[in-house]
């Protein structure tokens, strides 16, 4: 499916950018955070509630539903967007991701690589052609290039060896594509500025709808993972969306807006409330903890989603405690307005010039 | 808080009564059934959700309750409906069912009985003094007297033994009443036509609320449970509540209201939601099954919850192969959705007389 990017407006104080990507799922205000719907469900939530939460595009994940419920079964229901019922946009992951996290399950050539799958023993080959093969057949709104992600720590000739790779299957990757279908390219290159520098200006001529900072936020620390940010980020075309890979924490998101990202994906909210670890903007807080015993109000008194205003801290503690599965909804419904939030005053504070107010507000998020 | 209780209609074909409960926190249409949230939650379900299905009253317990997150912090939080949310009617279970289910951790004399937390070891004593007490302080709509619930199978002798200690417990019962707090009644017998019949008779004596059949599905065969409803909820007094405690399946609930019972509780639904078992007007399904793997419509196409609608049975199934958390919620808000609809069902076949034509409709439930 075919998108479009508008650029609406850009920070007076950063290089911050206010956007549109349109799908035929409906529009995308960026910069957006995307939840991660990794086996087609954001984890403890119906679609519903991921709408109601107002959040435009979800990620999932190309590997994840090839093993199971299997791309048979999705097309056979009509779709992602239609196994999953999510009536707005979805991007995939191509996989490129668990080359990296399931690294001792997969073997890697300049052909693809070869999953063994964890369930069953058996294999799943990915390459660039497959992988573009299986998001169309999903038929997602934005497919993701099958890249190569290195670890951190790597030697530099390992980064190089992944950035390599992953640059002789881009036109692979454009070559699969099915008819209108918007791919989008990963520059890798490590925490390596040369390599970093070399990766987007080589994927930047190639007719990609979007570009993606990856292999950040792989392991490496902070103080690593921002100059790569800011390096990268500027490097890529001006018009067309920017999605940094895996990211982040409000202040790593915070960080990269103002480098001029437009996209974001991270399971930090999710699984951070299914460990009962809420974000505020005081910081993150403990819900499972005793101080909030007898706390009569809630953790958030202006969430974006309102039913969960209606719960105390007490309440959503002693969930915790005895172990009820409604405390993971609460706890991710709660982190997820958080994010929507921190998303939209992003939004507003970019053509609003508010920038360092809001940096403030969030100061300790 | 005071109850009340109309008698609006009797059905032409059965002993079934249509009726409604008024309580503080707003009418209770009967035949009902209580969705069990023994810790405070109907479990994986916020109350928004048992709201939007329609139930009125919700089922709670005194025992779980007192262990965690105990009396002090419920009292704190303004009581049981601020602390979980809940504005509609409460009633608790005593505890006197645990009486049984937790056989090894208590030991019981004409005083109470005294739990040995599994939690942390420490004990806990319910006398029927302590019971209506902590019923009050958690300020339900009704409490039910503290009794002895005698296990299946049992002897003769430990039947009439459970009886004559609920006997002696019952004024005991309401004499620590707070006030209006309205307290049910509890007959005991087992499967002793004699020792029901006892049981009914001594306990209409008393002024107690409404009246409960207890000591029912604890583990005897459906030919010797019926028996015990038919026998029993006739005996009870006519301008009372009737509640048959711990039943059942829908059709346990058919044949109960049938006998001239108004209220019914059970694990049933939720728990069989927990494990992939769905109850349908086909019977009972397994909703992880295979032959769901591409089944593109919902198992419940008129849900009373229109959210689950919206999700394909090959979806439903694809989450409880993944394990994800939202298959036990939807799963649950599916049995939750189909008992709401049946009893919503029962009370207008009483009202206009299709009684047959209701019990033939839910045949194979």
């Amino acid at each position: 499916m075919p998108i479009g990017f508008e650029l609406l407006a850009e920070c007076p104080v950063t290089r911050a950018r206010r956007g549109r990507i349109h799908t035929s799922h409906g529009p995308v205000e960026t910069p957006c955070f995307m939840p991660v719907g990794t086996r087609g469900t954001v984890k403890t939530l119906g679609s519903e509630d991921v709408e109601a939460l107002g959040y435009e595009l979800v990620l999932s994940n190309t590997y994840h539903l090839a093993l199971r419920p299997g791309v048979e079964v999705i097309e056979k229901l009509g779709g992602l967007h239609e196994f999953m019922s999510w009536p707005r946009a979805l991007l995939t992951d191509s996989g490129g991701y668990q080359v990296m996290s399931l690294a001792d399950q997969r073997r890697i050539t300049d052909w693809g690589v070869t999953f063994k799958s964890h369930l069953d023993g058996s294999e799943l080959e990915l390459t660039p052609e497959r992988s573009i093969e299986l998001q169309a057949a999903y038929n997602v709104d934005i497919s993701m290039m099958l890249d190569e992600c290195p670890p951190y720590p790597c030697t530099r000739e390992e980064a190089e060896t992944a950035m390599r790779r992953t640059h002789r299957w881009a036109p692979r990757n454009l070559e699969a594509k099915r008819g209108d279908q918007a791919v989008f390219g990963i520059v890798q290159g490590g925490v390596h500025e040369d390599l970093r520098r070399q990766s987007a200006s080589y994927l930047s001529t190639l007719p990609f709808e979007g570009f993606a900072v990856g292999g950040v936020s792989v392991g490496e620390p902070t103080e690593m993972q921002y100059p790569v940010v800011e390096l990268t980020a500027p490097l890529l075309p001006k018009e067309k969306p920017r999605y940094l890979m895996g990211v982040g924490h409000p202040q790593d998101i915070l960080h990269a807006v103002s480098c001029g990202i437009d996209m974001f994906d991270c399971v930090l909210p999710t699984r951070m409330a299914r460990h009962h670890t809420l974000y505020t903007l005081q910081g993150r807080v403990n819900a499972a903890a005793a101080e909030w015993a007898t706390f009569e109000g809630p953790h958030d008194p202006s969430s974006v989603f309102p039913a969960t205003e209606r719960y105390s801290a007490a309440y959503l503690r002693h969930l915790f405690k005895t172990g009820e599965f409604l405390a993971l909804r609460l706890a991710t419904l709660h982190n997820l307005s958080f994010y929507a939030r921190l998303m939209a005053e992003i939004r507003e504070a970019i053509v609003d010039g508010s920038w360092t107010q809001l940096t403030e507000r969030y100061a300790r998020a």
